[in-house]
């Protein structure tokens, strides 16, 4: 099929372009080292909400409202949103999309949603399905932090492996109307799962689906390292992208020179968020502020774009189970009009 | 463009085609009218694994196992699972995927999975990205009122309203390969909340989501009831249906003739389940028994599956919102080679 290249990986020769990204933020990621980028930024993370998963909800209708905004189309001409989140049965995006009031795909990949929700809107649109497409994806620190570890009251110390969840949301309008940005490629991944049962150590859980995903790409499409200006990972954090690195090397595949990750680009070292930054509102917030600038500037030419998930519940880790990891991949191109 | 029609409704003119659907039920499920239809029924819940999570999560596996099995299909010949369950974070569809071992895609729509995976499954498969696609789903009572209301032990009554939570799995192989059934189109649903409260009420909660695809679907199509056998919703219940006719009504369109509910079919008024089944396994163990039967048999020639979810959270109810519904609507027809 022309369509499909290899195993994993779909190419999009009919065109299907990024007409606006839009990104909202909390305080501590707006005083970071991507901080001027974001689009909004919050003064505290309740933003006047009276739980911080209304919070949530609201950056992530504030994020589908501005992109959409941006792109100058109304909600009703917006065919499809796609999205969701971390919180359980994903409320923020069901809520948001319920309020967005446009025909609605949920999906769930943990914090790989930003690059799934871009795969499958891509899908639609070059296949002529759909015209726009909205995809968009949140998370809080604290809302996070009270489903999957302990309520922030509880007070407790993060190990040295911990990574902080970024408090934000991003949301990508995908469109066949001509732009500067466009999707060439994406690789659907697989899940891998090393036997890592450490739920506080999510970029080691997840660098073997990295390496996998990407290395798939690379051969289903033939494209070496060295064709991308920059390969960035969703969530690895610091030690997961030495670990994924390390992997790669280990399948021929040596992208140290041009490999980052959002969690390690977000935060600070000062900021004390041990191993950087994670959450689905990490790759979604850095993709749609930093990354669309860069390929809108033409710092960047073409990116590899893979967002991490792990998918665990604090249930499957109570009941003794490793944590399977999953990535997708993105080829995200400037300038091809 | 040529493979939409109206607003919501995707045609699949290439050749979308079941060519295989697999179910495994509970021991109730199995006493009930449809439970002779049942690839598997279980002896208990429990199925030798150590928690309810577990046995559910099995059962996704050997629906997935059963289903790729009955096409004669290795799991290197699946292009895709697509799947979701009720569980947080999606645990039963995610750890049997790792265990099939093919490129995945997470899904969330509460008891709507088997019609939204069906749905996506069938836009990649028509558009010739795919050649077969898996799509799968599962619920167990027992893991569902732990997480969404009670502990089994804790003996709580059920209110007038409820709905029993099905134990099953579903899953159906679509592929481009030509076979006996096919799917010809389908109508992606928009979230609706018309305010209802009571997590105790589902059905109440999910009619007008129900009301509100089906007349999308007849609308765009320029169909009418009478030109299905059967419309059937997924789990509505027998108060849900109720109310989902009358709104039909209301909207212009008379189904009162041939539209069913698989919650009202699954279970015998003398098996205690007040308003009847529900859950993801619902229209899932259905669909992929008896209704698929039907149209291999001829008893069926055109049906309009359409399950239905409620998109709320134990958390979401607690800080007091109101219960979003959405359904999507798949037509299926026998006899078509």
């Amino acid at each position: 099929m022309a369509m499909r290249q290899g195993k994993q990986t779909f190419v999009f020769e009919n065109g299907v372009y990024v007409l606006a990204g839009a990104s909202i933020a909390g305080k501590k990621e707006g005083q970071g080292p991507l901080g001027m980028g974001f689009d909004m930024v919050l003064e505290d993370d309740h933003w006047g909400e009276d739980s911080y998963e209304k919070a949530e909800r609201r950056m992530f209708s504030q994020a589908l409202d501005m992109a959409a905004q941006k792109a100058k189309l109304a909600a009703e001409n917006i065919d499809l949103v796609i999205g969701g989140d971390l919180l359980n049965q994903i409320i923020s995006a069901s809520f948001a999309a319920r309020d967005f009031s446009a025909p609605f795909f949920g999906i769930y990949g943990a914090c790989s949603n930003m690059a799934q929700s871009l795969l499958l809107g891509s899908l639609l649109v070059n296949a002529g399905y759909c015209t726009n497409v909205l995809c968009a994806t949140s998370s809080h620190f604290s809302s996070a932090e009270r489903q999957y570890r302990f309520p922030l009251e509880f007070g407790n110390q993060r190990t040295p492996t911990a990574q902080w969840t970024v408090t934000g949301a991003g949301a990508t309008l995908l469109s066949s109307v001509r732009g500067n940005i466009s999707i060439t490629s994406a690789t659907v991944g697989k899940i891998i799962d090393m036997g890592i049962k450490d739920a506080n150590n999510m970029g080691a859980a997840m660098a073997p689906a990295a390496a996998d995903t990407l290395s798939a790409h690379f051969s289903d499409t033939g494209k070496t390292p060295a064709d991308y200006d920059l390969i960035i990972t969703g969530d690895l954090g610091l030690l997961g992208k030495e670990l994924a690195i390390e992997l790669l090397q280990k399948k021929g595949y040596d992208v140290s020179a041009n490999m980052n990750d959002c969690g390690c680009m977000i935060f600070d070292q000062q900021q004390d968020v041990h191993m950087g930054g994670s959450g689905c509102g990490c790759s979604a917030t850095v993709l749609n502020s930093h990354l669309l600038n860069g390929l809108r500037t033409g710092i960047y030419k073409k990116i590899l774009f893979a967002s991490t998930g792990a998918l665990l519940s604090p249930t499957s880790s109570l009941q003794g189970e490793s944590i399977p990891g999953i990535c997708h991949a993105i080829c995200i191109e400037g300038g091809k009009v």
